[in-house]
This record gives C-alpha cells, structure tokens and sequence, in this order.
C-alpha cells in the first residue's frame, strides 16, 4: 500500500506541476494502482435523494438522477417514483446495441401531481459547471470530459453543456414532441454509445449498479426491440427513491468524484493502459470509455 | 418504391459532384430511403468459405472471416474449425459492456494440423484496400472507414491499416505473448466499443446474425466476467464453414457494399438523421455507429 501510494502521489504531482520526475522513476500507473492509492477525500457518498432503486426479480438496479442537468425531468420523475407509478409495471423493449426501456407504454396510469409534459432540458448553460475536460477531441461534440460524476459535452461556442449517451446513461423515452418526454418512460443504452441522441432526448442519471440486470434482458421481437404481446416482460417489483427506503434496506455506494487528481491518474491510465499484456497504448481515450468507479461505503473507510 | 428511387438518385448525385439540386428539392433521405433504393449492385453475397455458423441452442451466430487483414489467423481458426475443434466447447466469459468469449478455456483440446502460434496480425499495408474513408475524425486512429464491409483504421505516416472494435467485432483471445492467439478462444464486442484493443488484439472478422444471442448471456461471475465452477455455460453444438454445410442448411446473406453511392449516401444518413423525431442532427458519425446492413439473400432479386 506504501509503495501504492508513493506511486500514485508522484504522478498526481506530476499531472499538477508538469513532469518533475523522470517516469522512469517508478513503473506507469495502472487504474487498479490509482484507486488502490485513492483516499477517502476521492470518494462521495451518492446522494440517497437523489437516487432510485429499481427492484426486479433478478435484483436492484440502481440509478443516480443528475438534477444538475434536467432539474423539472429528475423532479417529475421522483414525483412519479413517489406516487409509486412504476410498481407493477415491465420491462417493454430490448434492442440489441441499443437501448432497455421501462416503464408505462401504453400511458394509461394516472401522473397524480406530475406533468404531462415537460420543457426539454437537453442541455444547459455550461456556466458555473465543475467541469473536467478530456485531453482527447471527441467526434460529437466541441469538448467531452465529467461533470460531478457524469460524463458530459460542451460547446465554448454555444456556452451550453449537455450530458453524453454512454452505456449506462438513463433517458426519458418520448414522442416526436420535445416536451412529451415526461418520465413514465425510462430507458437505459445496452450498447455502443449512441452519441446521436445527444440533445434529442433528455438524459436524468445513470446506473450505478445493477445495469448488466437489464443489458442481458431477451431482445424483444417487435419492430426496436419491443417485447410483442405474447412474449414475457420482466416485472418491475418497485421503483423508489432511496431516501424514502428504510436505512438498512439501502445499498449505499460512494463513486469516485470526478474533480480530482486521483480522477484526471484513472483518466491518463486508461488512454495509455500500462497492464502487461498491452502492446500498443491508445494513446487516447473517448469519454464513454472512462471508467465510473462506484464502491459499497463501508464504515470507518 | 419510385419515389424512393429517385431521391436516392438526386443524393448519390449529390454526393458525387456536389450540390447540383438545392437540399430543398426534396427531403434529405433517411436510412430506409436509401436501402429502399438500393440495387442489386449494391449488394455482395457473403463468401460461404469465410463464413463461421456457431450453433447454439438459442440458434445460429454467423460470422463473417476477413482474410484480408488476418490471413494466418482466419486459416488457423478454419483448420480448427474444420477439425471440429469447437464442437463441444462452451461460452466461457460474459462480461457486462465488454465481450463474451468462447472456446477451448482450458487449452486442453488438441490442435491437429493447426498451429499453437500465430504471428500478432495486429496491422496490415494499407496499400491496396479498398478503403471507404469516413467524413469525421476519430478519437482512436488518423482515419476511419470502412474495407469490404469492415470497419476499419488507417495511418498514412505509418502506412498501416486495421480493424477495429466495434460491436459484433470478432477477435482471438490471447496471453500477454503476442502470438498466443491462436484462434482457440475467440470472443465478440457486446458494449461500447473498446477501441483500445485496437492493434492489441487480432480481429478475424464481424458477426452478421444472431449477435444477440451472445450479447444476452448471463454475466459471469467470477473476475473478468468468467464462469465459475457452478455456473451454467451455454454450450455450442458445433461450429463449421458455411461452404461444408449442404445447400439447404445454409443461410444465405447478403451484405451491402461498402465501396458504393449507396453506402456513402447511408452513412450520410446516419451522420445527420432526418427522421421526423430527430430535433438535433448529430453531424458526424464514429466509425462503430455506422449500421452494416445484411439481409437474406432471395432468389430473383
């Protein structure tokens, strides 16, 4: 653990002030080196208000809502989860390198005190945002990098920033009008980063455990993978808010923040992976591909 | 159909010597609209001799072989295969927004007439291909494109091309030693594509059905998303060369070219999407987000 953190605090200096040490003063860090090294300080407890459980039969899927980027969607949204509209509902799409929706397609559960229709936050100003960038370009946007724990985009042009399509990312389903994406319909991508949906559907969180319980989920036969009506959905037990769940029935999980030294180390030991078995490091890396790390909050950590 | 045609006409003109019509002239064509105007020139029939069928009992994965970039490679895996080598084995790794894996996990089974090493074909000359470059940059490689319906990289200072990760992208597990991957572990894309793989691993070819019956296998869960010891595997029932399978067994597909109007106009397609849904065309495309359309192929078509 020494040798760890001797490792990992002379390439944070480095990544701080420039190169002050030859790199052949210790081998290069591998991401298990930079969380191994990681202190309390680099870890945040994700906030139980803001986060929701999604309970199936093959166990919790949880998700984290970005209220910093769609504030009426994640507010309709608890709203919903509150009003317990998603228990009893399914599963009702799986498309293969694509997206799992969930929810209520048909729309016939009453919204009780959320909206129908919801002004579409598919981005936001880029002010005031803890935001950092990827030293790599991006093929869809201007800039890419995270904003606490998210990955995002944004545009000096514009001053606008917008969450990015990375597997894992939660959206809301709508229909070809902008607003009518109001949270009854959610959906999470299963496959390779669908950056097109970027500003053409709202996105309000992320799975932060539990997604390879809906990725593995049958494809559905219809046309986009919906499940026809002779084919057997996956029953959704209960979606609640976790602030609402008795405290020893929560998972509380810490994610690695995004604003740090610890953070930028993960970042640079991805683009160049320095594992044995690599030949060639890329050199790069592309912001759906930087690892989230999310960990059980254990006491006395 | 009329219709179709000949919007897809104005665009493939477009596309050849520039805007001679207005955009205005007609609506901007989507993907169906392109395919819809596809002729039978468009078309290749996929080559029953680099064609894999692996059964499952789910039904059959189709692979397509690509020669082309790995020749020692694809001849070790069809010597393996044309021994019978995989009939038998099982899916040995499922690893969420990653790869499954398959094959002989224990390296038990003999080789026969095929070898235990395999020079690394991990770049080949571009000189020669008939490489489709993509409009966009990429964050991984000098140039994106696709070559005989792959996808595919390329570096003019370095001279070399090669495959890249994409999803349903087929590669060779190996060791750290570059040429341990033999063919004998063989393993597919099922998340974002992880392009720093790219010229670390050898690809041999792309499936061109049934990847969704590998995308859904259960995560595995030891370490890596192996099975363990008490976890069911899927087993394959065999696997063989198309061209050794009779006729009337055979699936029959055709791929579109990727060397045509055709293809140029789809991808366009898919750079600025014109479905009625779409509030924000995206502009750009990545090289593992360009759909690669396959389809039966039919008698008198």
């Amino acid at each position: 653990m020494i040798r760890s953190a001797l490792m990992f605090s002379s390439v944070a200096w480095t990544l701080a002030i420039g190169a002050a040490e030859p790199q052949t003063s210790g081998h290069p860090l591998t991401m298990a080196d930079v969380l191994a090294a990681s202190t309390a300080q680099d870890w945040r407890v994700i906030d139980p208000e803001n986060t929701l459980y999604m309970e199936l039969e093959s166990g919790r899927v949880i998700i984290e809502l970005a209220p910093g980027f769609a504030p009426q969607l994640v507010a309709n949204i608890k709203a919903l989860v509150r009003a317990g509209f998603f228990n009893g509902l399914a599963i009702m799409r799986s498309q293969d390198n694509y997206v799992v929706q969930w929810g209520d397609a048909e729309s016939r559960r009453p919204l009780g005190q959320a909206k129908a229709q919801v002004t579409a936050e598919f981005a936001r100003s880029a002010q005031g945002l803890n935001f950092t960038a990827l030293p790599d370009p991006d093929v869809y946007a201007p800039q890419t990098g995270f904003v606490d724990g998210f990955p995002a985009a944004r545009d000096a042009a514009s001053g606008q920033a917008w969450l990015t399509h990375c597997y894992g990312m939660v959206g809301a389903g709508r229909d070809d009008a902008p607003d009518s994406g109001n949270g009854t319909e959610l959906y999470t991508v299963i496959g390779n980063a669908p950056r097109h949906l970027d500003r053409n559907v709202v996105l309000v969180g992320r799975i932060v455990q539990g997604v390879e319980l809906l990725s593995v989920m049958p494809r559905g036969k219809e046309a986009m993978g919906f499940y026809g009506e002779e084919e057997a959905r996956a029953p959704i037990r209960s979606v609640r808010v976790a602030a609402d769940v008795p405290e020893a029935q929560r998972t509380v999980l810490e994610a690695l923040r995004t604003d740090t030294a610890t953070f930028k180390a993960l970042v640079e030991s991805r683009r160049n992976r320095r594992e044995k078995w690599f030949v060639n490091p890329a050199g790069h890396i592309e912001v759906c591909n930087v690892p989230l790390p999310v960990r059980a909050a254990a006491t006395g950590r």
